[in-house]
C-alpha cells in the first residue's frame, strides 16, 4: 500500500433550521463512494486553490451544493484519524450553521443528490462515516449555547415575537420553558430591539414585533 | 509557483501548569525557519504514518519535544488559511493541556531549543505565526470552563486542600473568589474525594486533604 503523506481534509456542516416550527437538520444522500446511497450531513473537500480558510470551504459547499447562505456558521470541533474514512487518513472540521426559517429554499441541492430535512434527534437513517457522532456533537453544541442563554435568532425570520423566541429555544432544547422566567431573562437581553408600532395580530391581543440588534452574534450571554 | 494540493497540518499545544503558584504556559524558541529564533507554543506536523489521530499527534509532540504526558488534553479550535504560515496553506489544530504542578520536568526540551514558562497573559515575547491569538483562545477556553465551575484539578498534585483548589481557580481566572461562596459550591461537587485521616499541618489548624474522584474529567459542572 502506498504510504499516505497527506490527510484528506473535509468540512462537514450540520445545517439547522425550523421546518413547520420543528428543529430540523439537512441530510444529503451520497452520490459517490464511499458510502454511496447512504445519508450524511453535507460536506466537501478543502480546495486550497480557492478557499481562503476552512470557514470559506464550508460556505462554498453550502452555496454550491445546497444553495444557501447561513445566517450563522461556527466551528464545533475537528475529528481525525486513520480509520474514520475508508479512503485513508482524514480530518473533518465540523461546522454548525443556522438558517432562518423563511430562507429555506423550496428545492435544495441539485439533480445528482437527494436531500431531506430531518429531526436531528431521530433522523431515521444510519449515517455515513462518523456523521451520527458529528450530528450529535453539533446538536449538543447548539443546546449548550441556548442553555447558556444565547438566543438562536438566526433560526427565526428577521421580525419575530417574544413567543417565537421562546418557541425556538424550546425547540432547540427539546423541552418547554417557563414563560415568566424566560420573559424576565429576555428583559435584560440587549440582543433584542423592539420594532416601534409593529405588531402581529392573532387570536389574542396584538403581539409586539422585535428584531435582532445590529451586529447581533449568537453567543453565550 | 507550484499549485498547493494539500495543506500543511500541525497540532499546536498551549501547555499550562502552576509554577510557584502562578499559572504558566510553555513557550519554545523556534530552531527552524519560518520565524527562526522567535517564541511559539510547542507544535509539530501531523504524521499520518504514526499518529492514530490528531490528539495522538499532540501527545507525541509533548512527549518527544517536552518530555511530558499531560493530565488533561483537549481541542480548543482549528485555525486555517492561505496566509497564516509562510510555507503555504495550513491548518493548525489547537490543543490545551494541563500539567500537574508536581510533574513539571526539571529540564524540558532538548539541546536544540530553548524553552520558557511564561505568564500566559503577558509572555513578554512577540510570538511566531498567529500563536498570540492561539494562546489567548486557549486561556479563554480554560477560564470559561472554570467560570462554568469545572475544576482544573489536573494542575494540582494528586493530593490537595480545598484552599489549593480555590487558589488554582483564582490563578486561572486572574481574580480572587469569595471563600464562603466557593466552599458552598464545592460541597455539591462530586469530583472531590476526602482522604480520610490525611491532613496538612500548617500555621493554622490542620487542613483536610482531598483527591480527584476516580474517572474525574475536567468539564463544566
Amino acid at each position: 500500500m502506498k504510504k499516505q503523506l497527506f490527510p484528506l481534509v473535509t468540512a462537514d456542516i450540520a445545517l439547522f433550521t425550523l421546518i413547520e416550527e420543528r428543529l430540523s437538520v439537512l441530510l444529503v444522500q451520497r452520490a459517490n463512494e464511499p458510502f454511496i446511497g447512504q445519508w450524511a450531513i453535507p460536506g466537501g473537500v478543502l480546495d486550497p486553490s480557492t478557499d481562503s480558510d476552512l470557514e470559506q470551504t464550508a460556505r462554498r459547499i453550502l452555496q454550491s451544493k445546497i444553495n444557501v447562505k447561513p445566517g450563522h456558521l461556527e466551528q464545533v470541533k475537528t475529528v481525525s484519524g486513520a480509520v474514520r474514512d475508508p479512503r485513508g487518513w482524514s480530518i473533518s472540521i465540523l461546522f454548525s450553521a443556522l438558517l432562518p426559517a423563511d430562507q429555506v429554499p423550496a428545492v435544495v441541492g441539485d439533480k445528482t443528490q437527494a436531500v431531506q430535512w430531518c429531526d436531528p434527534q431521530n433522523c431515521g437513517h444510519k449515517l455515513a462515516f462518523d456523521h451520527q457522532e458529528l450530528l450529535e456533537a453539533a446538536l449538543e453544541g447548539l443546546r449548550k449555547k441556548v442553555r447558556n442563554r444565547a438566543l438562536p435568532l438566526h433560526l427565526l425570520p428577521s421580525k419575530f415575537t417574544l413567543t417565537q423566541v421562546q418557541r425556538v429555544c424550546e425547540r432547540v432544547l427539546g423541552q418547554e420553558l417557563d414563560k415568566g422566567t424566560f420573559r424576565r431573562q429576555l428583559r435584560e437581553n440587549a440582543d433584542l430591539v423592539e420594532l416601534e408600532g409593529e405588531y402581529v395580530r392573532g387570536a389574542q391581543r396584538p403581539a409586539q414585533l422585535y428584531t435582532a440588534a445590529p451586529g447581533f452574534v449568537f453567543k453565550d450571554a
